[in-house]
C-alpha cells in the first residue's frame, strides 16, 4: 500500500531554515550552497529514484559527525536513534535531513553537547526538568524516562522540561512507553509558524501531539501531528511546482486565507488545523495553545511568540516539552486486546475508495517500516545524500555508506 | 462583543434526537410532537427576541421535572448544575435543551435516577469507575472529584469511568478542576455520528476534548470542542435554511465530500476536524479515535461503532469517559502568571479584521456569562420556552418562570 502523501505531516522541512541557524558568516556562506542544492526539489525519497542506506549505517553516519564537533558519544547516540527512527518511519523532515542544523548547534555552542538533564522538582507522579540546554533527544529519552518510572510507580507520570531543544519526531517519545506497555504522549513547543484564529502575524508554533498506545503482538496506535492544517515544507514544495493549495492551509500577509503558496511562505504564515474559523480552524488554535500551556507555561520556559525565530535564531532555543506515561493495567483489565480489536474494525472498514484501506494513525509509518526491510535500509533522496556527502566532507569524517 | 457563531461547537442538537432516545411507544409520540415544534426552528436565542429565565429558576425547573420522575433530589441538582453552566455559557445544545432526554431516560429505566458512583480499582494516581448508569453528570462530578484529590496527593489524578451517560458539556468538568487550581482535562465518548478519514459509515463518536487552565482573577483558557469539524446541529440548522454547508463539515451516503446538508444528515456523516484527508482530516479522525482510547478502551465502556445509535437507542449507554487532573504547583512556580500572561498576548494580537479581536477559548463563553449577567438571566428561543412549558405540563410540575 502506497503511503499516502498526506499522511507525512512533518514531510520535508527543507534544509533551507535547518540552515539558517548556522550562527558564523563562514558557516553561512557553506549552507547557502547546501539550501541552494536541496531547496531546488522535493528531498522526499519519492521524488526520484532513491539511495537506499542500511539503518546502522545512517546511525552510525550522525554519530560520527556529531562526535566529531564534540557532542558526547552517548549524546550522539541518543540523536542518532532519534533521527533514524524518523527516517525509518518515513518522517524524513525530522531525520537525516536536520543533522547539519544539530552539528551547527553544537559547532555554535547554541546547544550543549554534554552534561545530564536536572530534575529540578518531583512529586509520586510528576516532574520538572531543566533540560540543560542539551540536544532536544537526550532530554527528550531523559524526561520519558522518568515518566515511565512514576507512570509504573504510581499510575501516571506527567514530566515537563524546559531548556530543551528541537527534539526530533515527537513519536519517538510516545513510542518509548509504548514499548514499556504504557500509553505515552508529548508535546513539544516550536519556534512561531502558526497565525492564531482572527490574527495576522506568525506567533504559534506547530506545536504537536503525540499520542501512542500499545495493541497486541507490537501493533499499536501512534498519532504523531502537529496542530498546523500542515508543516511549512509542504507549502515550500508547492511552491517550488508552482501550484495552489488548499485553502486550509495558510495565511497572506494580511490574515487572509490563501491558495498562493508563494504568499503564505513569504510574510504570510500557516493555519491551525481546520484552517478558517467557519471550517473549525478555532479548534485547531485552541489545541495548539493547549500544547504551548502543558510545554512553555506548565516548565517556564519560552512561549508563544518570544520562541526564538526558525529562520533568524537569537540565543539558546529554551524550548519546553511534554511527556506523559500512563499505565493502562490501572484501568480497565484488558487494554491492548480492546485496543487491538478497535483499531482492527477501522481497518476493516468499507472504504469510499476501494484501492485504498482505511488506516488507522501509525499505519503509514508501519508501511514504511515494511519498505525499509524490503529494501534493506532507509530510501533517501540522492539530494539528501549529496548533502550527507558534503557535510562530511566539511566535517572531515567518512562518508555514509550506500547499500551495495 | 458579538459571540461568533463558529465559536459554539455545541450550538443547537436539536431536541429531535433527544427525543428519540424515547423508549415507550407513548412517549415517542409525545417526543414527536415536541420534535416537530422545536425542528421548525434555529432554537438558538440569537434566531428571536429571547425570553429570559433567571439561572436559579432554570436549575429549579430542571430539578424540579427529574424529581418528579424519580430521580434523587441531589442528582437532580447536579444534572441541572450542569445543564444550566452549558446554558449559561452559550452552549445552548447541551443545557435545557436536553432535559427531555435526561427525563425519558429517568422514566424508561434506561439510566437509574439513583444510586453512588463506584471506585473499582485505583493507585496513587489513578482510578477506574463504575458509574452505575447514573446520570452523567454525576458520574462526571464525582470522577472529577476523584482526580482532583489524587492529584492533591500525586501531583496527577487520572480517571476512567464506565457505564457513564451523557454528562452536559465537558467544559464543566475542565472548569471543575480549574475552580481548585489544576489544569483539568476530559473527554467522552458518544454514538457514533463520526466517519473516519477513507470509510463511508458514521463509526465514531463527536468524541470532545475538553482542556481547562487557570490563569489569575478567574481568568482561564477553556477548550471544549467537538473533534469532529462541526456538531450535527449545525448541519440540520443549514438544512431547514437551504443553505450549503463548508466542505469540510461532513460526507454523503457514499462517503463523498458534500456541501448539501440534506446529504450529510440523511445517512451521511460528520468529518472529523479538518474535514478531508488533504485539509488534516486525518488528523481530526486521529484525535477522535485517540479520545475514545481515553474513554471506552481504557475504561472497558461500549466504544466506537458498538455505542448505540443516538436515533435507535437500545439499551444503557455504557459510555466511557476521561477525567484529569494536572497541579500546575507541581512544576515551575507561577503557572497562573505566566498563562495569563500568554492569553493577555494573544487577546492583544493585531486581528485580520479590526472589529473582530483575537480571542482565546473560553472568550466567547466568557461574553455569553456577562451577556446573562445584564439580563439578569439565560436568553431562551421562544421554541425552546415552550418547550419547556409542554414538558411541565406533561409531568405535572410548575412551569419555569421567566423574567419579569
Amino acid at each position: 500500500m502506497k503511503t499516502p502523501v498526506y499522511w507525512l505531516p512533518y514531510l520535508i522541512f527543507s534544509t533551507r531554515k535547518s540552515s539558517c541557524r548556522i550562527t558564523c558568516h563562514l558557516e553561512r556562506a557553506i549552507a547557502a550552497r547546501n539550501m541552494a542544492t536541496i531547496n531546488q526539489t522535493d528531498v522526499s525519497p519519492s521524488a526520484a529514484t532513491p539511495i537506499v542506506v542500511p539503518s546502522a549505517e545512517a546511525t552510525s553516519f550522525i554519530q560520527r559527525c556529531m562526535e566529531k564537533v564534540g557532542t558526547h558519544p552517548e549524546h550522539a547516540r541518543q540523536l542518532a536513534d532519534v533521527l533514524v527512527m524518523g527516517d525509518h518511519r518515513g518522517h524524513f523532515s525530522h531525520g537525516l535531513n536536520r543533522l547539519d542544523m544539530y552539528v551547527r548547534d553544537i559547532q555554535s555552542k547554541t546547544c550543549n553537547g554534554d552534561g545530564v538533564p536536572v530534575i529540578v522538582k518531583e512529586s509520586a507522579s510528576t516532574a520538572l526538568i531543566d533540560g540543560q540546554n542539551l540536544l532536544g533527544p537526550v532530554v527528550g529519552r531523559f524526561a520519558m524516562a522518568v515518566a515511565i518510572r512514576k507512570a509504573k510507580e504510581s499510575g501516571v507520570g506527567w514530566v515537563a522540561a524546559n531548556a530543551s531543544n528541537h527534539y526530533g519526531i515527537a513519536g519517538y517519545y510516545g513510542l518509548q512507553a509504548c514499548k514499556e506497555g504504557m500509553i505515552g504522549m508529548s508535546f513539544t513547543n516550536t519556534s512561531p509558524f502558526c497565525v492564531p484564529t482572527g490574527g495576522v502575524y506568525k506567533t504559534l508554533g506547530t506545536n504537536p501531539i503525540c499520542f501512542a498506545a500499545p495493541g497486541v503482538n507490537g501493533d499499536d496506535f501512534v498519532l504523531d501531528m502537529a496542530t498546523t492544517t500542515v508543516a511549512i515544507g509542504k507549502v515550500e514544495i508547492a511552491m517550488r511546482k508552482e501550484q495552489p493549495v488548499p485553502s486550509s492551509w495558510g495565511l497572506d500577509k494580511d490574515g487572509h486565507e490563501s491558495t498562493d503558496p508563494e504568499k503564505i511562505f513569504h510574510g504570510g504564515g500557516l493555519l491551525p488545523l481546520g484552517g478558517a474559523e467557519n471550517t473549525g480552524g478555532y479548534k485547531g488554535y485552541g489545541l495548539n495553545v493547549m500544547v504551548e500551556i502543558l510545554c512553555g507555561i506548565l516548565s517556564d520556559a519560552a512561549f508563544g511568540p518570544n520562541i526564538r525565530s526558525w529562520t533568524h535564531p537569537v540565543g539558546a532555543a529554551n524550548l519546553g516539552q511534554g511527556f506523559v506515561a500512563i499505565d493502562p493495567g490501572r484501568f480497565a483489565d484488558g487494554f491492548k486486546e480492546r485496543l487491538q480489536a478497535f483499531v482492527n474494525i477501522l481497518r476493516h472498514l468499507e472504504p469510499s475508495d476501494p484501492s485504498r484501506p482505511v488506516q488507522v494513525a501509525g499505519d503509514p509509518e508501519r508501511a514504511h517500516l515494511r519498505k525499509c526491510d524490503s529494501l534493506g535500509g532507509i530510501p533517501y533522496h540522492v539530494n539528501q545524500i549529496r548533502h550527507a556527502e558534503e557535510l562530511a566532507r566539511q566535517l572531515g569524517v567518512a562518508p555514509m555508506k550506500t547499500k551495495e
